[in-house]
Order: structure tokens, then sequence, then C-alpha cells
């Protein structure tokens, strides 16, 4: 079946690299128009899905991952009508230049072909994706997790109708429609119809998808994010950014999971840190400072993803940078400096998707960086970095133009 | 034994990383420099290597890739000394903005950190990788062919006399010092040491490194390039251009290898032309048209790298676009027309990674592209495509700044 759906959403990939910008915006705005439309039959798929997620005992928060609510399913129509409105990312010339030859090389920005998505229990990933991959002329397989099996599928047949109004092929965006496993290990595998796999989800999703994979991934195992709290750090910023870092959304990507503070400030301003953490709920496991309980080895290097943080003290930035170089994991990793050479040295040494200065880490997102929407961030140095939004997922192809031009 | 040579390129990387322009061109001018110095040794390790080359029967055509001289030694260096000129493709500023948020938003460019190429018998891809590689700040292994073992042992040696005269770490460019196979096979898998790897070297090299490979690789397996003549050719301009495509080098991946003919100037200018290629001692393998031979289904598709052809009438530019699609490998392909509707389609329907108008396929090539000099060419999508010249050996992040900026 796989094979199947692959072949198809390859043909449908050709259609798509042709398709004017103006259809596919329909598209979307057609699909945001019946997510409103059938807002009921969404809402009640979606206590489908509750129902069996309460008899197979849900936690809390993925119960709340999974919930729709009138408030959410407007949101997810908004969203794509916020895709449908940007800037269109192909046909694009990128580049521009003539040769002495006489010829005239425009390097043109062109859909990257398939994309398959592979998430869990989010049933908006099921629009946003969807969205992010029309817009951007790709094809697209999305496969869901078990526990939004019935919400995906009401949200995926929004999406077909705004194909079918706008008249493109059906095939352009398709969901698995089966909960087993097999399918993702096929899909992994699948080289001629799928060009590159976006897995969205957790260590454990995304660690089998990078071991499995045969197809190139975009993806981030870890968001190990540090915050080092240098000796010229301005208090009051220094103290805002490392709370937000934190505690804005403890369980996203984003969040901080260990703050580096420079020991003459360690005692002070690094204590003083360390006390507002404990103040707002955060359990700080801490070596050189008082925190909750003192960090054992394993704490450095972990992403908590909850209300916890390691806290060290350093002896200056490059201590920082070796620190973050050996337990990092490459996503986002903020300092807080007022002097520039010290933020020019921790920018030029670490070499993650990320690197801020005086700013929080929650902002590493493609929304906070003007790019729409994202369809995840991506760790690796290949083609795609940071916050993948419809511009990563492009690519391009050369047209050089002669008049009857050889090469000698 | 390989993983120490990668766990060495890795940290050489991470110097390479931040070290100034200057520094690695003056590596480079040292390298050229010690070419020159050196000739006598180069070519005498180059006779062992034609020595033992002739012993175990080596082809013509193969002896004469291995084969080194005077003029051949001075362009390596002058390749050196071209690409040590060539502007400094990191550190630059890619694009820049600012966020409501009031977050400064900075995309630079970065080096890839370790590049593994693996390559057959020209001598001179040793200089020129190594060279590409240390100008985009990236740590390489190479990994020669066994028949140009002491030719790439002594220009290699040049490479790190360069390192060392600038100050950098010789485990910038390393050479693999042994002949067996097992040592690519452990290079394809070390994840964690190699973030691409680029195989030089015909379809049995590329074949094998792309099924085996566990690191990303940037390689084309096949180039076989098509030149469409359409209906409304320049007779003339369409003459000299498949002429140039197929003879001026028929050995190399730009070399076009199908002729597609429109139906209706068949009989007129597709014959002209296929008796022009007969004429210049090509075998036309033709269907539809007098060629030397008629064609067989399997000469379509086909990579001759010879002077051979193979010919076809085609029904309009859709056919020929159709059969380019399902016969072609993404490398080149070329329409000879003046209606610039007709361009326009073949540029728009067809996804490889070059395609020119009015322009011999023989131009695939970073030289010709104004790259200055080139690593190989990539038929994928991710990443790089086409000429791999230094720009396509980097990566970036993202640098933001804010001011105690926190996320609501």
């Amino acid at each position: 079946m796989m094979e199947a759906i692959g072949r198809a959403a390859r043909a449908a990939a050709a259609d798509l690299a042709v398709a004017p910008a103006r259809q596919r915006r329909q598209a979307l705005e057609a699909a945001a128009g019946a997510v409103r439309a059938d807002r009921r039959a969404i809402l009640e798929a979606n206590a489908r899905d509750l129902a069996f997620g309460a008899e197979r005992g849900l936690s809390a928060a993925m119960t709340d991952r999974l919930m729709l609510d009138e408030g959410r399913v407007g949101a997810i129509a908004a969203g794509l009508e916020a895709v449908a409105a940007q800037p269109d990312p192909l046909g694009a010339v990128i580049a521009e230049w003539e040769m002495p030859s006489g010829l005239h090389i425009e390097r043109v920005r062109t859909p990257l072909g398939v994309i398959g998505v592979i998430y869990e229990s989010r049933p908006n990933v099921t629009a946003d994706a969807g969205a992010l991959c029309l817009k951007s002329g790709n094809a697209v397989i999305l496969r869901g997790g078990s526990e939004s099996f019935h919400s995906s599928r009401a949200l995926h047949f929004c999406l077909v109708a705004g194909l079918k109004a706008a008249g493109l092929p059906e095939a352009a965006i398709q969901l698995v429609p089966v909960r087993d496993r097999a399918a993702v290990s096929e899909m992994l595998r699948m080289v001629e119809h799928v060009d590159v796999i976006v897995p969205r989800g957790g260590r454990g999703l995304v660690g089998l998808v990078q071991a499995e994979a045969r197809v190139p991934v975009f993806a981030h195992l870890e968001g190990i994010c540090h915050v080092y709290v240098d000796r010229d750090a301005d208090p009051e910023k220094a103290r805002a950014v490392v709370l937000n870092a934190k505690t804005r959304r403890p369980g996203i990507c984003g969040a901080a999971e260990c703050l580096l503070v420079h020991r003459d400030v360690a005692a002070t301003l690094g204590q003083r840190i360390v006390d507002d953490l404990i103040a707002a709920g955060v359990e700080v496991r801490a070596e050189g400072l008082r925190g909750s309980r003192p960090a054992e080895a394993d704490d450095f290097g972990r992403e908590f993803l909850d209300m916890i943080i390691a806290a060290k003290v350093v002896e200056d930035v490059d201590a920082a940078i070796a620190h973050i170089r050996a337990h990092g994991s490459g996503h986002t990793e903020a300092i807080l400096t007022e002097d520039d050479a010290t933020a020019a040295r921790f920018f030029a040494r670490l070499d993650s998707a990320i690197l801020m200065r005086n700013a929080s880490t929650q902002f590493a997102d493609g929304g906070e960086f003007g790019m729409g929407a994202e369809i995840g961030i991506a760790t690796g140095k290949l083609h795609a970095r940071g916050p993948v939004g419809a511009e990563q997922l492009t690519s391009f192809k050369y047209l050089v133009t002669g008049n009857g031009t050889v090469r000698r």
C-alpha cells in the first residue's frame, strides 16, 4: 500500500511543481473554509479519539495535546489562511549572472518533491504540515499518531476538499490510513518516492526515524538549550531572560535545560537567578550554587522538558563554550552579556543552529523568526537548519541560456 | 584507524571554523609553492604509480588520467592559487532582518564540518578537493584510488606543508594511508565524524557509496544528458551545439548521450545533425532517423561516455519532456529552440539540476558556472545541486540579538 501511496505522491508532485501560486493559495483558502464548515464533524471525530485515549489511560498532558475545541479548530483554519497569505516561495530567481562565455545563468527555486511527515498526537500537525508542504509545491504523505487517528482523518478530509476546489490532485496531500507501525518503516525506506522525512514528536519517535531512515531527515533529536550568564551580564536582563527561557513553556524544545554562570557573578547574580527559579516553582539541580538539590553528572546534557533545570558555575566564557560543546544538542544556546567581544566569541565558537544574545531561548520558533509557520526545527547542517519553514522545503535548479553557445 | 582519523578531523574542523580567511588563503598559497618546489618528487611518485599500473595492465584511458608531467603539476599548483584567490565563502551574512519582538536575526555562513572525498585514479583530485574543503573551512578526509597511491601521497605532503606554514592543524587535510577497501566502508558509516561524503569516479564507485553510506552524499550516479532539437530550432545553432555537446569531450558527465528531434524537422535538420555526428566519427543509434545503426530499447537512458549517441524522433516538446523524465538522470538537458514559450515549458516541466537553452551540455561544470572550482556535480535535491563549489560546502547558523528580550 505504501508503494502505491508513494507513486501517487510522486505523480502529484509533478503536477504541483507547475501549479501556479494562485492555485495553491486557493486550495489552502478553500481548506480553511472546509475546516470552519466541518467543525462539528471534526469535534465529533476528536471526541472518538479522546474516548479511545481515556480507555487506554492517556496521560493528562497527552490528552491536552490531542484535545480540540471550537477555539482550537478556529485556530487551525486561521493557520491555513496565514500560510495561504505568505509570499510564494517558488519560482523566485535566487541568483542570476552572466559568464564570459556568453551564458546567462539563473538559479531558481523549485519544490523538493515529496515530503513524509511522521507525527504523534497533535491533530493540528495534519493541517499545519499539509499546508506548508502545499505552499512550497510539495506533495506530502502524512502519518499521524494512532491517538489522533479520527481527528487527523477529519482534518485531512478538509485539506482534500481544498485541493479539489482548486483543481489540484487529491494525492498532493495523503494520509496513511492505517494504524500499524510497518507503514512507518516502509516510508522511511522509500528513497524512490520520498525526498525527505520530517518527524514531529518526542525523542523516541525521532530517534527511531533517524536510526531507520534511508531517506534524508530534517529533525532535532533533543533541544538541550543552554543559557550562559556572563560576568558582564546586565542583572535585570539576565533575570528576566533566564526565567522566561525556563518557565514560559518548559515542555517545548526551545526551553532552557541548563544554566551556566560565570564564577565572578555566581554568588551574586547567579544565586539570585537560582532563587528566582526556585520561587517560580523550578527544581534547580545545582553545582557551585545553592539549588533545590545538588546536580548529578547526568543532569548535564539532559532534556527535562519540565520545571527542572541544571545549573553550574563555570570559569569563563570559554569554559561555558566547552561545556556546551560537550553536552549540547546543537539546537539553541543563549548568552547574557553586555560585552561585545565576549558575545562575538560565543557566536563564533559555538555551532548550534541558533545562538542568542540577551534573548530567551523560547524564541527558537519559525513564527518568531518571521517564517509564518514551521514544520519543525532541524539541528542537522545540510539543507535546512533551525526552524524549517516553506522556503526550507524547496530546492533549486539552474536555468542556462546561450545563443548557440559551444564550449571550447 | 578510521576512528582516529575521524576524531582528528573533527577536532581540526573546530579550529578551521574560527581560522580567519587570510590564514586559510595563506595555507593554499604555501601549498602551491610546495607543489612547485617538490615537482621532481611528485613526478617520481607518479612514475612508481605508472609502473605499478603497467604491471596490472591499466587501460590507456586510465593511464592517461593517472599520468602527471611538468605541465600537469604546474596546473595543479595554479589550481591551488586560483582557489586561494577566490572570495572567502565564510562569515558572510546571507540574510538579516528585524522582528516586531525586537530581535535582530542574522543568518551567517559556516563550514559544514568534515567532508570525506572518495576518488579513483586522478591524482589532481587530491589537490583540488583538499583545496576546496580548506577554502570553505572544512576538514577533509581524502581516500584516493590505489592506482594513484604514491602520487596522491606526494601531493598530500605539499598540502600539509601549506597547513604547517600557515599555522593550521595538519589534520585539516588527511589522506587515508592504506590501500584496503574496508577503510571506505568504515568512512561511509562514520556519521559522528563525517558530515558529507563526495564520491568522485565512475558509476561503480558512486553506486557503491550511495548504497552503503549512512553519511549524506553529494553525487551524481550518471550524466545521461539529453539534447532536444525543437521544430523552432535555429539550424546553425542546433548543428553547432549538438556536435559540441557530444564530441568535445565524450567521456565527461556533461557529454550528450541522447538526441531528441521534433518530427517536423526530423527529415531535414535532424538528419543533417545525424550526418554531422557520423562524419565526426560518432556512432549514432537511431530511431526514426538514418543513423549508423538502429537503436535498441536499452540505448535510451544509457551513459555511453564514448563517441556513441542514441537518437530519436519525438512528437513535440511534451514528448521530449516525457522521454527525458523516463530516461534521464537529472543531471543536464538542453533544448534548441527560438520559441520562448517552448523553452519556458522545457525549463518548467523538467527538474534536472541544470537546464540549458541554445547552449552545449558540456558547460555543466563549476568553472564554467563561475564557481572557480568544483568538487563534483550533484543530482540530489538537498543542500547542493549541480556543480558543487566552495559555497555549497557550507552551512549556516542563526545569530539572534535582543536586549533582555523575553517571549510572551
